[in-house]
């Protein structure tokens, strides 16, 4: 029993979450196997405490490589707890966001070099990849726009950071997508939902028409 | 200014944290540098809070590769917090343990590949390397007895088990030892306190004559 595995990635904004819920809703009567929308850290205990450590406002001085690290430790009990599990049961995985955020946010958002995060990321999953890649492809300054409500001309100078950072991150996803063209697949995201969603839709019958 | 960095490294129970001490009183008159004593996670908050997950007796499903990023992460935060800023004042830095703990204990003992987990550190450490590895050689049994006072003969299953790796970890610090002989220096330590204090220190004067 072999299982399948989509990932959605793309900027923040994007929409990964409305998108992947109505993708779920869309196929979950026709698909012939079970369906497991995770994210990180997905549920797996240790893998939240290494996120609360991450995301806690508190850890100012903590450093990128650190940072990318515990993002490989958190991912690496997500894969053996959660996601291989499933994959075994032979379940359709999706999950918003995998290794290739980390490629963006840390290999190239913070400078740390795509291919050297890439490595730690192979280690941790047991070089797992995704069969499908979806990635919702939106302006970054579009996705903060929609996210903050940030209006042009009106950013003060953590916001403009912010802006070259997320710029930064898309820069890196372009990267990405261009190395992996096989298995990612780009979507627009500045059109309508419904037909964000009707093209993700597609993407996913047509790459697995066996499921259907 | 540049410091100097010595690691101590061995098997449990080889003596290392009362062997530094003596060390570190032997040679404070006459040293013409600051000497910094440090182990992980060293003081740094981030890294103490990574290793109170890594040693939570309650995460007993964490996988050995979550394991080895937390112990990169960890480090990587010591020596950007403790170890880098007190080499750049200049000052003779000695840990106890550092990057060979994990090539022995995780690449070896839990049977990841010293290579990968030694990649995994070059990124954590900036590929930052000990002037001098001074490792103190004990038979893992040796080491085992003189921690628990374990009676050969009346190990129960796990005291076995926990030799196995042990001996599994003694294996992995020789090849580290024999990949890195202009490092790594061997005391015999298995010798009287006082012997095994001198044979290090001996080593150190004659490594970094200039410091004295």
């Amino acid at each position: 029993m072999q299982g399948y595995f989509i990932t959605f990635e793309g900027p923040d904004g994007a929409g990964k979450t409305t998108v992947i819920n109505e993708v779920v809703k869309a196929i979950q009567g026709q698909c012939k196997r079970e369906i497991l929308v995770t994210r990180e850290p997905g549920g797996s205990k240790i893998a939240e405490k290494i996120r609360d450590i991450i995301l806690d406002p508190a850890n100012t001085e903590m450093n990128a490589k650190t940072e990318a690290l515990l993002y490989a430790a958190s991912r690496s009990q997500h894969v053996s707890e959660i996601i291989n599990p499933a994959l075994k049961r032979g379940d359709l995985v999706i999950s918003d966001r995998f290794v290739d955020s980390s490629l963006a946010y840390q290999g190239q958002g913070r400078g740390l070099g795509i291919d050297e995060v890439a490595q730690i990321n192979a280690f941790a999953t047991g070089h797992l990849e995704p069969d499908l890649t979806i990635f919702l492809d939106l302006d970054p300054a579009q996705g903060l726009a929609r996210i903050a409500n940030v209006r042009s001309g009106s950013e003060d100078r953590l916001e403009q950071e912010k802006l070259a950072f997320h710029e930064e991150v898309y820069r890196g996803y372009q990267k990405v997508n261009q190395a992996h063209p096989d298995r990612v697949k780009v979507v627009d995201a500045s059109q309508d939902l419904p037909q964000v969603v009707a093209a993700s839709v597609k993407l996913v019958k047509s790459t697995f028409p066996e499921l259907f």
